[in-house]
């Protein structure tokens, strides 16, 4: 038996007409296919922010675990009144709570990992022909206290119930048709992917395309479910998240990633020393500010330049810690731009093709932008450039590389 | 170790402002006496009826099983509120919901019956000093399913919690300050009782007195849990529910109770044989109407008069049902009037005094008010009166009785 865990977001699951289009959607597969079928949902748009907002007005800074006691109902309402939408469809259904399946996590509630999974009661209804409705984002800790898995938590939900259930496939719905090559805002002829790698995925939503939590692709990743992004809205096949294989088209590059939240400060004139990296980095990360590129030149005259990139609201807070840190270094000074964009190329496809970094330099030094900084992985090359270059480098960097045909 | 449990309703905690005044409350009280404190708490006011709008909305007759998913979402919001609130006054405290307590109850969705309370982790946050914060309305079945207890369950949740927990006190907190003589609206004479008994407040709460649900009462009674309805907004000391006691003042009539909802119907001249009661009930019954009093005199000439009355709402179906019965009897004419009310003298006294009842008589007949029906029980005297005798024979009966006095 062929087993689908489909996923909807809150706005997918926004209001009474939206359920009902998700019940029938449900109804309709499950007729056609016959396919077994469990659901997970979250909490209607707009409910996690309005009872947060409630919580801050009870609390200074709201208990965490009185926070997953307010949170998960927004999930309970969605699956009780999925439930009730199918079976006026005629359409047998369950629903469950992260409690009542169970979702085992640890005990780090607002963002706690799951542990285990119960399967045998959704088993159950999936043998007596029922759609299994589940509670995403939430789980229950090993006492009976009540968790939630952080934000994009139900996506997390869906890809740990399906790699658990075995499923042959996780659908998650939301309101975009799939995986692009770059953001249609910024290229109008970005083209839908059909198929795209768990890494590619990976590197794509940590730099800004935020289709899929990076927790929910890694896990996928990890347990190789096939994981498929679909539009609630539209019809179409999406965008299949799966491993390299022979079928996979032979495109070196998948797509062009960017982040314009990011912000780089440099410390120059940095004395050449052991631990010198450690002295600057440690405050930082200290004042839990996250670093994202870190670069080095090599030194000249027993000094180094050393450069590293923060999210654009911790600028501030960055340059203030750096000024601190060059004194008591020796450093020359520290200079810094918010003013900036990170432009990524991603694809497994560069693993065995050289030339792509030369490539892609060579497009941006024809359109006259220069680059500030730049980082490689395995299936990557970051550039930073100057933000006002964004749209330009995007549109030739997917000309070049051919990204709109397939 | 002095335990109360308290009940919060869902006016009570309509708003933030009242929650935090209900913390507030708790704190002090904490703080003042060291009690012990359990709390049992509603949902916000309108959050009920919003969700089974919602509910009505997907399923045509919804689900049983999930309203009961969808309604304990209601006070799921309202422990995690006011827990939040009690830690921001430094007071710490602990939440559950049904399924966490366990509060188990048998599997009739929407009511519910409490079966068993587990108690050993309360019991735990108790001698941790913590206030434990419970969602009324609401359990779990021993396979899983939620659960909730029917309208006034919260009343029910917090007097098994007391019973469970062997409480010395169980309080009500609501929007009025106690259970009065009779309704100060219709009397402004109206006095608060200190106390009443069990069996009078039953009988004063089946009459129309909304202050408590009939079935909490009931389980106050039976486990001998001394109940005592305040009110959440004023100081005072409320009315204390418990068994009759030599302190008891000894008042012989507690109080006058009124239904305005009723309406009366008869058979007149129903051949007098045995059966014939039954044969008019039972299709009454069948069309799941309750009935409440019923009269019947002594037969004159072979046939009987049968009177009995009902919710008003039943009126028309009722008198419908009457004339086909009539037929199939061979009784003479079938009358109704549902422009009656029922006026009850209430109170423990009556046992050991004669003369309650005429006294009562000769009150209503020097006003001119005909008495339509009397039903009488070893501590409650009814009649039905002409719905615009109401107020005079409230009135008229509390003055006499001497009710206003201690």
């Amino acid at each position: 038996m062929t087993l689908h865990v489909h996923k909807y977001g809150g706005t997918s699951v926004g209001t009474v007409d939206k359920i009902q289009n998700v019940a029938q959607k449900l109804a309709d597969e499950k007729a056609k296919t016959g396919h077994d079928l469990v659901v997970v949902v979250s909490a209607m748009s707009g409910e996690t922010n309005r009872m947060a907002d409630l919580a801050k007005q009870m609390q200074n800074k709201p208990s965490a675990k009185q926070m997953d006691v307010l949170l998960s109902t927004g999930e309970q309402v969605t699956i009780s009144l999925l439930c009730m939408a199918l079976q006026e469809l005629g359409q047998s259904a369950a629903s469950y709570t992260g409690s009542q399946v169970k979702i085992i996590t640890d005990d780090s509630h607002t963002k706690a990992r799951i542990e285990d999974i119960q399967t045998d009661k959704i088993q159950t209804d999936l043998a007596d022909g029922k759609i299994v409705v589940v509670a995403g984002f939430q789980g229950i800790t090993v006492d009976g206290a009540i968790t939630t898995l952080g934000r994009g938590g139900s996506d997390t939900t869906a890809v740990a119930l399906a790699a658990t259930l075995k499923a042959d496939e996780c659908r998650i719905y939301t309101d975009v048709d799939g995986v692009y090559t770059t953001d249609p805002r910024v290229e109008p002829k970005a083209r839908r992917l059909d198929r795209i790698t768990f890494e590619e995925m990976l590197e794509m939503a940590s730099l800004g395309s935020k289709i899929l939590q990076i927790r929910s692709v890694e896990f996928a990743g990890k347990y190789n479910v096939p994981l498929r992004v679909l539009s609630t809205f539209q019809e179409g096949s999406g965008t299949l998240i799966t491993y390299e294989d022979e079928d996979m088209e032979k495109a070196v590059i998948s797509g062009i990633a960017f982040n314009r939240d990011e912000a780089k400060v440099t410390m120059e004139g940095v004395p050449d020393m052991p631990g010198v990296a450690s002295k600057i980095i440690q405050p930082i990360s200290d004042a839990n500010i996250e670093i994202d590129m870190i670069v080095q030149n090599v030194a000249e005259d027993q000094t180094t330049d050393f450069t590293f990139t923060v999210h654009r609201n911790d600028y501030d807070t960055t340059m203030k810690l750096l000024q601190a840190i060059s004194k008591e270094l020796g450093a020359e000074k520290v200079s810094g731009d918010d003013k900036i964009v990170k432009v990524s190329l991603v694809g497994v496809g560069m693993r065995s093709h050289a030339g792509i970094a030369s490539q892609m330099f060579a497009v941006l030094a024809k359109e006259g932008i220069n680059i500030r900084m730049i980082s490689t992985s395995e299936i990557k090359i970051s550039v930073v450039v100057d933000e006002k270059y964004l749209e330009l480098a995007v549109r030739s960097l997917h000309e070049s590389f051919d990204l709109s045909q397939e």
